[in-house]
């Protein structure tokens, strides 16, 4: 059974959990945010799920609640944001406030991170540079745990899922694309997989190699793989994937292969649309493609064309008014934390 | 029948049939050196074929031969370059220029073009912006009139094929991708088409939005359509063309749907690693990722992992030795044009 929970009610509980584990109050609610936020988009992997994860992670000592973060401007346009460990989040709030006033002053600016814990939905980060009217495009690597993602024409994971996100100031909502540079993310096949479905084909080889449509073929053992984006044109999605790790890892000074590196390698960079072209111009331009693009017919009856971001705006109007569900393993998981940690979750409304 | 030629004979007569079209020795020299360049690097499609059908847009005063290109250093990190229509590898190599030289003093620079022609393969100019020592990032659009491509959940064409490049210096040869963000570009539906063969999947859909694999569908009439990249995550490839687009139209204050508009609108953008940690440890790490990656088995027998532009390397060095294809058809062009010009290609050597 799941239960269906208003937001603001969500984002209350996951406060107080973060604050009774040793978060600043401020710190709290803005990883609250973030993760309810993710569950009203409909990227529930990214959502209200994760408070228990984050919750675990600061016993085990991963997260660091409160853990100062550091501005090192390298440069008047580049900077290095160490997170400490503290949540993901918070790290990655600090280097978009610091990529926008840098691109603010300078036009242009790119920032790296390190010891930066999961930054969760990445499309946030470049959402909320577009909302100060400037351009942002975002990656995310994962340390080498997480290479599950086959290179092309290889049969063993070399890469992470490896998102990329941008977002791109309009008029109302920004554009606002996240995507992994996978076929699938791990997340999906999970769904599958509990779900007891059959996945689509060209998500997943085994360990062999083989493609498959069995979930358990990924999980093992022996642990299968997933395939990098573009199917027989899958040298795309490798090279895509190739510069989301060189931008987390090589440029931020860290090894592709080093066991000891964790947490996510986030890159952002901040481009003024104003330095080429008056704003508001800008913002014509861009709504006039995007009303463009509509225009074309949809390729199944009733069908229309959607553009990045769209439908996780509409999701977030319905669950706003309808609520959002929490599965029972994840609310059984905050109860047990509540207890742990003191918090009365009955007690909020 | 098909003639087999060295790569610096091809050159030679490239340069003098653009100089006698024209265009100042170093930029015929320029303009010719990067589409031999192409046709080495295993990209025809990009190569001495183009050489006449650059002479027949000279002719239509579509090119123009010596036009003065202009840069505008917007800010200290960004700069529109005005190409004046001369070729468009003279706009993109004035735009590398400034992006390496903006770059080396400010760290991150992002240039934009108006009035810029062809610029051939895209990967020239980020594997030129590799080769100062910096990361590259390039992305290409076209007008309205080469809007073959679908937008995702549509089934009448709204983009372009729209290419994004990156490269990256490491030992020896930079890594460098270069691939467009549709499933297939047109050259290869067309190369398809002439040999009389039908498509790989999943590359077209006819008028009606209908999967096929008969090039003759695209070509039509009626005219049909490229996929986007991705396949049923095919959201991810609109999603990487939207932004191709919009850097290369909306940021340059241009419209997407303007029929007068035309060329290609190049998007570059060149970062120093070397603000982040010592250019020769960024090398290191680039190296190991390389091997890495390169330590997966190939998922068929005797096959290996490539990383983006190995590939192209190893035809550069091994066309160097043969020699290049030209093809009748280019073959026989570029002897009507050299007679229209007075250039007697059999005297070069």
């Amino acid at each position: 059974m799941s239960r269906v929970v208003s937001h603001v009610i969500a984002g209350k509980m996951a406060a107080a959990l973060f604050e009774a584990a040793g978060a600043p109050q401020a710190e709290a609610a803005l990883v609250a945010r973030e993760l309810v936020t993710s569950s009203l988009m409909g990227h529930d992997s990214h959502g209200v799920l994760r408070v228990p994860d984050y919750l675990d992670l600061v016993m085990q000592g991963k997260i660091v609640p409160g853990a100062a973060t550091q501005v090192e401007r390298t440069s008047p346009t580049t900077a290095m944001i160490d997170g400490g460990w503290n949540f993901g989040a918070v790290c990655a709030s600090q280097a978009v406030e610091t990529a926008v006033d840098m691109a603010r002053g300078m036009r242009t600016a790119c920032v790296v991170t390190r010891r930066c814990q999961h930054v969760g939905r990445l499309g946030a980060w470049v959402q909320a540079i577009a909302d100060e009217g400037l351009l942002g495009i975002a990656t995310c690597n994962s340390p080498i745990h997480g290479h599950f993602v086959v290179p092309f024409g290889g049969k063993e994971g070399r890469l992470a899922t490896n998102p990329i996100a941008y977002a791109v100031p309009r008029r109302g909502d920004p554009i606002v694309a996240d995507f992994s540079t996978s076929v699938a993310p791990e997340g999906k096949v999970r769904a599958y997989r509990n779900l007891g479905r059959v996945l689509p084909a060209g998500w997943i080889v085994d360990a062999a190699g083989r493609p498959s449509t069995n979930p358990a073929d990924f999980y093992g053992p022996p642990q299968g793989w997933l395939l990098p984006l573009g199917g027989e044109a899958g040298h795309k999605g490798f090279a895509l994937s190739m510069l989301v790790e060189i931008l987390g890892s090589a440029l931020a000074g860290r090894s592709t292969i080093d066991p000891k590196v964790a947490g996510n390698g986030l890159w952002l960079l901040a481009v003024d649309p104003s330095v080429f072209t008056p704003l508001e111009q800008f913002r014509d331009h861009v709504e006039e493609l995007v009303r463009y693009v509509k225009t074309s017919p949809g390729v199944r009856e009733g069908g229309e064309v959607l553009v990045p971001g769209e439908l996780e705006f509409r999701s977030l109007i319905r669950r706003k008014a309808e609520g959002i569900v929490i599965d029972d393993v994840t609310w059984q998981a905050l109860h047990d934390h509540a207890r742990r940690l003191g918090v009365d979750l009955a007690a909020i409304h």
